[in-house]
């Protein structure tokens, strides 16, 4: 077991209660989160909008779940600019851009924050957004894997293929930026992506991006199990998340990787204060505060099914679908009376997203964190009920906890976000991942 | 004749002499720039190499012409955390991104700088671009703006027509972020471009960011007449800017629009120092340091002629293209000898880009941009020779005097980008410029 766990936070799910369009509240929760020793902000993001539930959006709408949304990658540089440790994973789907363009916005982001980028690749689940970028909706699930495959396995080329790490010469002796000799094509004529061209940037610190990655499908673990070195594993319970970890170590390695290779997170919210009661006050407040279709309607989303067909009273025994049988064990530790209603299930993705919620006093939490930990979890993604509010309160209480008990980093490692997340190993990928098998000799 | 002159500069043209991958390099330049009262920084951008010159990028690489380039884009939130009232313009080619995903971005950092974004429309004229992204080039010079006015026309029904002035209502009492009846979708199903969605963001100040265009072909300019709030004037005199601005006033009369809702910017290049002398040791200096094949490259690209063919003592009445002619049109004002060779039109490119350089005193310098001024522009963008250096140059010497003779601003006046350059105007266009035409009743 690591001595220093990893603890990310999950930011830009919820526009309800913040002045999310402003700089200087972006800022401000970098610094606090470099201040409480996270490892990396995480901000998400979705390109399309909820409307599985009633066939609309206007339950997202209403609730502001997801929607309305900025593009989280602007945020980067100036939260880059006031924290100079901290690491910045933002969510990027393969449809919305292509690789040529999408490879240099990324250079330009590890440029920026000197090797502190991170990419959690997703393939999208909503039709709206197929819609939106004039197809007739996204493709098949699988497809959209392969897809997946090809173009992270294009812009490794561009990444780590295109410049040799001489290129760049800066001899202003003999006028020369840049050997040329050094600089090549990527040529490409795939499945679902063309191009033909070199990467423009320069080599970055890490040139391919840390990846984030979080597929719970068959098809989905395994391309994570080759591409991620961080994954999210949602799950209600430590020993799901250890599970989950357990099947992508198995799959990695048809692909000659090892279990150190990747880093498991696990997603969940965690509502603290002084004491417990404190914590419970809280947590009762924002069960108050639950809209009801905001949280069905990403439930929707997430699933494909409208939940607006089912009464608040109907029990949830009928849902088959993986996305919210997922969802539906984490309720199973928290209930005394074993039987869940809608209103029941709304309640909880209100408080929770998609994964299990924490309430207690600080030693309290420190305490489940830890079987989280020994179930072989490597950190946390936290998600949030106040912005910076949930924050201020776990770096002021559980951070202290954490670090006394030598489960959590009190000062940062030098280098790359690679290197601080993976101590010992260098800034850029290692054989046998496929951004480093894209290099090929000069 | 307006008491405030504008000043925007050009930057991110020339990579060589500059740590343009640090983020606290740019930071300074936007502080700089505000210290010293410039409207705006603009950032140039190219998607593409230049390779026309010899059929490849070489000299471009060892040149560091344009190559190698990060997204101008990131550098924008850093900066206007750091500067609050200057104005960020950036370009993008309509061939970069798609319109649902590129209206996102402008909007965000609309949002972000609360008001203070431009957008300079290209269309492009690398073949090498067309062929990174999977094309094998770029669509014809006529065809690619009718791409430009449809990818601007469906952006506008994104930022004006999705979402109505009071769709954001933030009534926390009835639990409703947005109100889902004033949000709708646009439905396009065009010649170039498909998208059927909603804008994924709530509207930002200027919603339309300010518009920045620079065709100078019969089509071009026919584009800048109906979409262009500022247009570059790119000419060797006065008399050559003040026309071209004549001709753009001429066309927009058929879209119905006004001189005075355009602004026209010279393009020119200012090396001043303490005195005449200093100034010209400087010019001399840079004259020493000129890259032959860098600067060919840069006119080989721009006209799509390969001049590695013709021998640096040729003399260049050869040339008869357009872009060509323009350059060379800027020569002859400082030319005693009244003939040309490819080495003097190079040196004159690695000096002066595409536009003329002044060089002298503060006064002589104020001296001279106020023949400009008088022959109609409206302010200059300003590139540089280093940087900052070039701007230090000019903030210390030229914006005093400027100021003094009530030719430039010495604050800024509130409110949005489009309301500091257009006094008495509103944040967002007004008819009859198509994107306040874009919008319809609810």
């Amino acid at each position: 077991m690591s001595c220093t766990k990893r603890l990310a936070c999950g930011a830009a799910r919820k526009n309800r209660s913040i002045n999310y369009t402003d700089l200087e509240h972006w800022i401000g929760i970098a610094k606090l989160l470099e201040a409480g020793c996270f490892d990396a902000v995480f901000l998400a993001d979705v390109v399309g909008t909820y409307d599985a539930y009633r066939g609309s959006r206007d339950a997202s709408a209403v609730a502001a779940a997801q929607f309305p949304v900025n593009d989280p990658m602007l945020l980067i540089p100036a939260m880059a600019a006031a924290a100079h440790h901290l690491g910045f994973g933002f969510t990027s789907s393969i449809i919305q851009c292509h690789p040529f363009m999408f490879s240099r916005l990324i250079t330009t982001l590890d440029h920026l924050t000197k090797g502190r980028v991170a990419w959690n690749i997703v393939t999208s689940y909503l039709e709206s957004m197929g819609r939106s970028f004039g197809m007739p909706g996204i493709p098949e699930h699988d497809v959209r894997y392969e897809m997946a495959d090809e173009y992270c396995k294009l812009c490794y080329q561009l990444w780590e293929n295109s410049w040799s790490d001489d290129a760049v010469v800066r001899d202003y002796q003999r006028g020369m930026y840049a050997d040329p000799a050094k600089i090549r094509d990527v040529n490409h004529d795939g499945k679902y992506y063309k191009l033909n061209g070199c990467h423009l940037s320069e080599p970055s610190p890490q040139r391919t991006p840390l990846l984030f990655q979080a597929g719970a499908s068959p098809r989905g673990t395994a391309f994570g199990a080759e591409h991620a070195e961080c994954v999210f594993c949602v799950s209600s319970k430590p020993a799901g998340a250890g599970k989950y970890l357990a099947d992508i170590h198995q799959a990695m390695q048809a692909f000659g990787r090892k279990p150190d290779d990747v880093l498991g997170f696990a997603y969940l919210k965690v509502i603290t204060g002084g004491t417990e009661s404190e914590a419970q006050r809280k947590y009762d407040k924002y069960s108050e505060q639950v809209d009801y279709e905001g949280a069905l309607s990403l439930l929707s989303g997430w699933s494909g099914i409208d939940f607006s067909t089912y009464s608040p009273d109907q029990e949830i025994e009928f849902i088959q679908t993986n996305a919210v049988r997922t969802i539906l064990t984490s309720f199973s530790p928290d209930n005394p009376r074993g039987k869940w209603t809608m209103r029941d299930l709304a309640r909880r993705i209100a408080i929770g997203g998609a994964g299990p919620v924490l309430v207690g006093a600080p030693e309290q939490i420190a305490d489940r964190l830890e079987t989280w930990i020994d179930a072989g979890v490597d950190g946390f993604n936290l998600s949030y009920s106040t912005l910076p509010g949930s924050f201020e309160d776990f770096i002021a209480g559980v951070v202290p906890v954490l670090q006394q008990r030598g489960r959590m980093q009190s000062e940062y490692r030098a280098g790359s976000l690679r290197e601080k997340l993976f101590p010992g190993r260098a800034a850029r990928l290692a054989t046998p991942h496929p951004a480093a098998l894209a290099r090929t000799p000069w």
